[in-house]
């Protein structure tokens, strides 16, 4: 499927010959005095299910009290935008602004936001943390309440946007994040400052995939030295399971991917083993595969595909009496999973992680040191770098059976 | 459905006026010198599915190598019996020698037993504890993997059986306990020694049942002061599971039961509010009732009704981000589980739990002593007394929407 089309490039070229912000934009943009003004800025909104996302100038609304105004200097690309751009998510709204993987720096604040100042460098988060809500102070979850509600509905807390196009149709917001436009407000509660150093081209994958797997790994699964892991999904977060596993020690660590381009980058990212489960010998099950060189199963799996039959292999693999099976993968609407109670009365273990369990406010920080001293690998994953005008080809990379992640850069 | 009939009344009256071992047993015992010899005595022998038990005496062969002959004083009748017995258990073996909730006292050894002698009052164990396989060492689970293959099976260790009929035809053994022969042989790893004065009668309860709810709720679920919890099924195993969740100080004990019988008694061991999910509001589910009645959902949920529909709705009564379900009832073969997997990737855990997840040889004397001490309810299950020759009567009281436990004497 080809995204890009005529007419996405020719809103792109009226976008670009507009509000151009120079690569030293932070300067400027105090000078340029846009604090508690509209910013018309580029952005690619999507305004209906599986098109391309157009390319427009539209008009930022300053933040509100406790809002955070970000000029988004790069933005990845995730499955989870695809997925709501092709219309399966049922909660997709449209016209809307995509994008939750992103970087930026703070343009502007609203009444009461302490937690950021101006020129802060930032990663948005569409995992909130006030930590003053019920789940904040559980102490047990990173799953925060108190966006929760507007975020689903695509508006800031107070139930509005601050988006509009160039008809000055109002555009919803995504995940709390909207990184698809050049500047973007979310929740004061929503955003990290992160330090000044960290290159924002690389750490911006810090905003969904390399954290999720990352963070399922060393939080959700808390995985031990010598423990035997099985990752199914060689993607951003299959990959980053497997570091976090690698991190901890596992002694053996089976990727298991239909695709077998994958192999080389899973080894290079840890794994002791790659199978693809479409390559078994007759008759044998990958459940069959897994247990046979594990002497009884694993102790983690995980699944990174978002496909559910996948999710009861990724179950059924784990060793009887303790193996626990993480699903991260997100499964089209209205898909269910099942095995048989058995599995568990058994003593596998079914759980699931978002955002890898990570608190993005009070842990980000540390996930930032672990790049910078090379414990964690996220360079590795920018499969390509494009101008942010290539989005619908940035979409199109996700097909090419290659692709981590493409960055755009404003 | 009456299972007894007079072809069992004519096989009772048979046995009745043979071997009959008067109550102070043990002492007599040493003085007949059954040691090493077989032991013609009674038994309820399941010929086929779904039919009456035949009191029959069957020979019981003295214990091999790494084996304990146990001469039951009390057995009570599970529901797992009676599953077997229906025939619906895929993997239930006939003829056989049911029985799995039993006390008793060692009448021999083989040789090499050391970790119980003649005389000792123990406990069959249908999950063994044998310290040194895999399970056992990991310490992470009480499923022990010493004896399952053959236990599955309806054999010894050795692959053949101890137990043959009047006619002398082999009968198998039933979860490695075989409670309902007057005599029957157990692994060593499937027995464990318990205080001497503490009532066989009451004590046989947590060779099943009692343990079963009680582990998994102080156990398996580890269930914290000011948790809430909800039980969905009043059985022994439910009530149980309250008391566990009781003693705990949990802040909220919900039963779920469609029974409105099972309210008081609920109530009596713990419960805190009693829910009859037949008799909600219109278009309410019971998943909403509990979720609105616990601001979000419950802390611990636990199934002990084996309905798979149930396990559904008791992992999404769950709270999000934390909740734990686990299930403890055993479905009907075939019968799957399903639910979304959104439901777990938002922080519900699905997990199982086989005889409470208690240790049965480290941890029964702990059991004893809570009971000893008041701490356990265990009489309190009893809900009828009869003598072992009434064992289809006993199986009767199942269906009677009152019984907890009925107590066999031989
Ligand atoms: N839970 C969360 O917080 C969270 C956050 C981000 C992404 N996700 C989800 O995680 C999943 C993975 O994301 P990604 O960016 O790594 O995706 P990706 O598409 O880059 O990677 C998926 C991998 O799975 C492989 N795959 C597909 N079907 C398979 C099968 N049947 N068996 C084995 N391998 C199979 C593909 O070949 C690919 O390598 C997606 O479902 C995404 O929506 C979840
Ligand atoms: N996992 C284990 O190790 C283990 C051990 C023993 C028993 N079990 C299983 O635990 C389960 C409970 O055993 P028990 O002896 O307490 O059984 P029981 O029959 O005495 O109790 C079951 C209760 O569930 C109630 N019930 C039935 N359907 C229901 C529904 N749809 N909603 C709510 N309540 C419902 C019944 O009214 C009854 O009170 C059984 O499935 C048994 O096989 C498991
Ligand atoms: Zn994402
Ligand atoms: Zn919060
Ligand atoms: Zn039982
Ligand atoms: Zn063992």
């Amino acid at each position: 499927m080809r995204l890009f089309n005529s007419t996405t490039i020719r809103l792109f070229h009226r976008t670009f010959t507009q509000n151009i912000v120079p690569p030293n934009a932070i300067t400027k943009l105090h000078k340029m005095s846009t604090v508690g003004k509209p910013i018309n800025c580029k952005a690619a909104v999507s305004y209906k299910p599986n098109a391309p996302l157009v390319l427009d100038t539209i008009t930022v609304d300053p933040p509100k009290s406790h809002e955070v105004r970000i000029k988004i200097i790069n933005t990845a690309i995730c499955h989870t935008d695809a997925y709501t751009l092709s219309g399966k998510d049922a909660e997709g709204l449209f016209p809307c602004v995509l994008g939750h993987e992103g970087a930026g720096i703070v343009e502007s604040v609203g009444e009461g936001v302490t937690s950021v100042k101006v020129g802060d460098h930032v990663i948005p988060l569409y995992t909130a943390e006030c930590g003053v809500c019920k789940f904040c102070k559980s102490g047990k979850t990173n799953l925060c309440g108190s966006v929760r509600a507007t975020q689903g509905k695509g508006v800031m807390p107070d139930g509005t946007s601050r988006f509009h196009d160039s008809k000055g149709q109002s555009l919803y917001h995504f995940m709390g994040c909207s990184t698809f436009s050049e500047y973007t407000v979310v929740a004061d509660v929503s955003v990290v400052a992160i330090d000044q150093t960290a290159p924002l081209e690389s750490v911006c994958l810090l905003g969904c995939g390399v954290t999720t797997g990352y963070g399922a790994a060393i939080k959700t699964a808390n995985v031990q030295k010598g423990d035997t892991v099985a990752v199914f999904g060689a993607g951003t977060v299959g990959l980053s399971v497997v570091q976090g596993a690698h991190s901890r020690g596992a002694s053996r660590i089976i990727i298991v991917d239909i695709n077998d381009n994958k192999e080389t980058v899973s080894r290079e990212f840890g794994a002791t083993d790659f199978i693809n489960p479409t390559k078994l010998s007759e008759g044998q099950t990958i459940v069959d595969k897994l247990v046979e060189m594990t002497d009884g199963g694993l102790d983690f799996t995980f699944d990174c595909t978002g496909n559910v039959d996948v999710m009861r292999s990724a179950l059924e693999a784990c060793h009887k009496g303790w193996g626990q099976s993480v699903i991260i993968g997100v499964a089209d609407a209205g898909k269910e999973i099942s095995t048989r109670p058995f599995q568990l009365v058994t003593g596998r273990v079914w759980k699931g992680s978002a955002f890898g369990g990570i608190k993005g406010r009070s842990e980000m920080g540390g996930l930032i040191k672990d790049y910078q001293e090379k414990k964690l690998k996220v360079d590795e994953f920018i499969t390509a770098r494009r101008p942010f005008s290539e989005i619908n080809e940035g979409f199109e990379d996700l097909h090419n059976g290659t692709c981590l992640r493409t960055v755009l850069k404003f």
